[in-house]
Parts: structure tokens; C-alpha cells; sequence
């Protein structure tokens, strides 16, 4: 397995970031942080000091150009320079969004990520995907960079709510599902949340980069990393202009059932590992409101991975192997949202 | 010399441009042009059709965040993909603008660079530089990323007024000045504007290319390329703020009337090349009306190539060479603009 040279490991993140930083030798030091890591988690990076701390809202709804140019201001004004760095501290969004910022800013400067939460450290970090969300597009503007480095650690997890590691855990759960069965078998015999989850964040990171390693660019192998995304993205869009929120990996684990018995009725996947699968997901996930067909086929037409105006998938053709690019027709998608709600 | 393999120069840019998009194979095909490309230089793409044609104002004004709003929208609205290409039609801010929509369209799709000005043709289109204006800060939003391809003709010469010919030729005098003093003498030995154009601009991409290709991120010798750019910059960012206009290549050629001065000032170039540069500008640009010294350095402050507060020039040890990362005091900048203003 491979994991990318710009992961470090650590049980003491501010030693860790004190260092990098101090060999990158930055004429300035920006630290992006929202309301809830500047409460919970900065104060765990003690001895650390940036020279400006910029604060922005908590979540993916502010994961926006307008929220783009407030820290591309702020870093203006500050004086900040092609010599400069910027930490963000937080979970995806502060990640993806900060991440953007740097490599757009004066076009690049140097960044540091350091994920909080589960689904930042398992996923979001690894792979250089950056960006923002545009007209109710997840992820719509952006570009692929890596940071200077991500700092990992688990010291962060006990300050998330447990319905936050829940939704980091799907995508820990797609790692087994698409590329690992024995990871998959050794996640169901642990009990939820009572797991190793330095251990855990290791391998997922060890599987995500090994993969995204092979195909950087998402020409294609990468596309396995999509098990339960195309129709989980649909999930999350829907509820992004909705009341109720529903976060990235709850939508994921919706998503990753409807798309195992797409799986299955494509008969790539045996109905035993389908049962298999959505008894597990169905212990940890409670079920959700998920749009109408009709809904889920518009919000489906502008989904990335779409090439013109075929519906693409990737499928799972047994636990722990996965295809992509299997073109799907809307009559089996029909069926496996019946059969959704008929499981609730 | 070095022509970066992206450049393709041809005598008919409409077979050269369809060869390279049906090879390319897109699943669809965005034009973005300003009101004059579109009427003056599009024509001359005779049998070139796409699914989308953008249309912006032109002009430096609107190279900023809100017409990238508006390009992303429509690429949006149409439905364009992963695999779809942009062709950008114009002069530096359509290629600047239209390559970093393209960039961060969906984190990057193809795109296409057809300059139809001198400055764009010699200068903008080479190097894969990226970017908006911010906060009246030229380029101060951006990556580095390179086209497709950069198709390259003089067959739009002819559209353009004389004006923005004479502009794009102060990049091709800081060519010899900076790299070639041969090319220098013979640009100095013909008459502007009757040249062969069609020669210059292959030679002037010889050598912009080359530099960059030894330093593609700058982070060294590709600073020899801002010779007259780091007063020039805050000169046109004066006058972007300003209701009289002045084009890129007019404050160009201002400012390395200026930064020749300070070469000479700081020992490193003859009185007598200082002249003959000197002489050679004024009998081709009008002296402009500078901003006070005060001014410039408020300008200079936010200057992408400085590193924190310390202000870096290129400046010329010879005519055909240059030095990067020259520290220059205050005192050396007033001298200059105060020698400027004497020569008017």
C-alpha cells in the first residue's frame, strides 16, 4: 500500500507542524480555522502561532467563492506573499475550500493541511482534489494540488460529535467494499465507535493512496473511489437546498446500498454479499428521505463523473473488487431506489 | 531556442484549430470571445463552429471574478462535462481569463489558446500563467497551467488598431533587452510598424519559451522576463483605477525606461546602452504621466514578485542580459522617476 510522501503520521501534531514549518522557512503563516476547530482543536496545537488567523463559518454551505474571496482578502491585506503558508485546520471543507484558495492565491502558494475530523483524515486529504461547490454543484470549481503536507492524527476525533465520525466512517467502510475484503470483515466483527482508529486512518489512507497513486488525474482507475458517490452526491445535493441536513458520509452509505443492488441486478455482485452489505450498513446508518427519481435524474445530468449525457457507475463485482465506467440505464436505477424504500 | 511543443504555428489557423479539436475528441465545444474577436477576428475561422460561444466585454476591467461567474455559469447551463474543450479567441485577458475558468471548470478541462493580438501571441500565451485581477491586483488570482494548444498566426495582425500592435512590441524590445542583443540591433535597424511579424513572433516565442522552459514556476531565472514589469505593473494598476486608459505594453515600455535606469544607476549598465534603450523607446512610445513616488510604492507593496517587504528587480547588466533578484532602495526608484519626468 502506498501512502503519499506528504502524509505524516503523528501522536503530537503541534511538534509535527512546528517543524515543517520552520524548514519551509515562510515569510508569513496564515491559519484557516472555522468556529468549531478554532474552539476544540486549536487549542490542542499549543506552541503554534500564525500570523493571521482567519476564521470562516462551519459548513459545506459556506463552501463558496463568496467565502473564496473573504480569505483571498484577508490574505491581500495581510500582505501575504508568494513565500508565504497557509495552515487549515479542520475537516473537508477547510481542507478543500483552503486548499483552493492557496493554490489560486498569487497562483500557489504553499499549504498545509491538518484533517479533524474522520472523513478529512480517511478521504478528503488524500488525493489533491480541491474545490468549492457553484450553482448547488458539489465541488464544481477547483483543481487538483497537493499540499506540502497533511498532518494525520487521531488526537482530533474525541472533539467530534458521533454522528461526524459516523459519516467518516462510510467512506472507511467504501475502502473494505471496493478494494479490501478482509478489511471489510474486520470492521463488521469491531464494534462502532469503539475501534483503533490510528490503525484504521493508516490502512484507509494506505488503500485511498495506493489507488490514487495508479491514476491521479481520475482517467481511470481512480474512479472506484465513485462506489456510492453518483447517487450519494445526488442524496447530498438534494438535501444541500433542503431543511434537513444530511452529511457527506450518511448520504455515501445511502448512496453505496442503492448502488450495491444496482450491483447486484447487473449481476456483478452475489445476493448473499448484497444482504451482506446493507445488514452492516443498515446496523450503523439510519435510513433517509431520498428524492424522487425524477429529481435524482436531474441532479445526476451535471455530476462530474458523467461523460456528455451517459450515467456512468462504478460497481462492486464481489466485496473488496470494484469496476468503473459500467453504464447503468435509468430503469435499474428506478428499481434499486424501490427497493431503498422498501428496506426502510 | 526552445518552442514549447504546445505552440503550433500556421498560415491557416481554421484547418490548424479543427485538426487539433477532431483528434481531441470533445463532447462538446465552447468559443469565448469579447464584442471584438467575435466581429473582427472570428470571420477568419471560417468553417470552425461550436456548441457554445461566450461572449465578454473586453478590456482589462473585466478580467476579474464576476465575468468568471459568468463563463462557469454557462459551461454550467449547457451542460458541458470533463471531457468538453474551451477555445479561448483573443488577446491577453481571454486567454488569461478563459484558461483559468478552463482550469477550474470541474478541477480543469482542455483547452485551446488562439492569441489574436501581438502581446498575446509573444507574451501572454507562453509560459501557461493563469489568472484574474483581484482586488485591483493584476493576476493576483491564478495557476500555472498550460493549454492544449496555442495556435499561432499573424493573420490577425491586421485586425488590430495600431495602438495594441505598439503595445505588444515593448515585449519583443524586453526580449532582445533581456536575452539578445542581436535582436535588438535588427529590431532597432527596421521601421515599426512595417516588420515581418510572422518572423519576430516566432523568434520572441524562442526565447520566452526557453527561459520558461529552464524555470517553468519561477522560482528563479524566469524573473528575467519581468524586466520593466515591477514599475510597469504598478504604473497600469495606477491607470486601472484611472479614467485615462493605458495598455499593458505602454506601461511596459515606461517602465523599462525606468528599470534601465536604475541598472545603470546601480552600476551594472553603460551610460551609453542606457541611451541608446532609452532613445529607442521614446521614438516609438509617447512619455506618459507617472504616479508620484509615494503612489508606486504603496502599488509596489502587494507586487507578486516581492518576498515580505524587500522589493526585487531584474534589472540589465548589458543589452541582451539580465539579473534577477536585484535589491533596490527607495532612493534609487525616486532618482529614476525623477530622470523620467525630465525626459519628457
Amino acid at each position: 500500500m502506498k501512502v503519499p510522501n506528504y502524509i505524516h503520521f503523528t501522536d503530537d501534531p503541534t511538534t509535527t507542524l512546528i517543524e515543517i514549518i520552520e524548514s519551509a522557512k515562510p515569510d508569513k503563516l496564515a491559519l484557516l480555522v472555522d468556529e468549531n476547530t478554532r474552539l476544540w482543536c486549536l487549542p490542542l496545537l499549543e506552541r503554534f502561532s500564525a500570523d493571521l488567523i482567519i476564521e470562516i463559518e462551519s459548513g459545506e454551505k459556506n463552501k463558496n467563492l463568496n467565502t473564496c474571496q473573504n480569505i483571498w482578502q484577508e490574505l491581500t491585506t495581510a500582505g501575504f506573499s508568494r513565500k508565504s503558508i497557509m495552515v487549515n485546520l479542520g475537516g473537508g471543507v477547510i481542507g478543500d475550500m483552503g486548499g483552493f484558495c492557496a493554490s489560486t492565491f498569487k497562483r500557489g502558494i504553499r499549504f498545509v493541511n491538518i484533517p479533524t475530523t474522520l472523513l478529512a483524515a480517511v478521504d478528503a486529504n488524500i488525493g489533491g482534489k480541491l474545490g468549492i461547490d457553484f450553482m448547488g454543484f458539489k465541488n464544481h470549481i477547483g483543481v487538483f494540488n497537493n499540499p506540502m503536507a497533511v498532518i494525520v492524527t487521531d488526537k482530533f476525533l474525541d472533539t467530534l460529535p458521533k454522528r461526524e465520525l459516523r459519516s467518516g466512517y462510510a467512506e472507511v467502510i467504501k475502502h473494505g467494499l471496493i478494494a479490501d475484503e478482509k478489511y471489510f470483515e474486520k470492521l463488521r466483527d469491531s464494534t462502532f465507535p469503539e475501534m483503533d482508529w490510528q490503525e484504521i486512518i493508516r490502512h484507509s489512507i494506505g488503500i485511498k493512496g495506493s489507488v490514487v497513486a495508479e491514476d491521479p488525474l481520475e482517467k481511470g482507475r481512480r474512479k472506484i473511489l465513485n462506489f456510492g458517490h453518483t447517487l450519494g452526491h445526488a442524496i447530498e445535493t438534494y438535501y444541500l437546498n433542503n431543511e434537513k441536513s444530511l452529511l457527506h458520509g450518511e448520504a455515501i452509505a445511502c448512496g453505496m446500498i442503492l448502488e450495491a443492488h444496482i450491483s447486484y441486478q447487473q449481476k456483478l455482485l452475489s445476493k448473499q454479499s448484497l444482504e451482506m452489505i446493507c445488514d452492516y450498513l443498515s446496523s450503523i446508518y439510519e435510513p433517509v428521505v431520498i428524492p424522487t427519481i425524477s429529481e435524482i435524474n436531474e441532479l445526476m445530468i451535471h455530476d462530474k463523473k458523467n461523460v456528455g449525457m451517459t450515467i456512468n457507475f462504478s460497481l462492486i463485482n464481489a466485496i473488496g473488487s470494484c469496476l468503473f465506467d459500467q453504464q447503468v440505464s435509468d430503469k435499474m436505477i428506478t428499481e434499486a431506489v424501490y427497493c431503498y424504500g422498501n428496506l426502510k
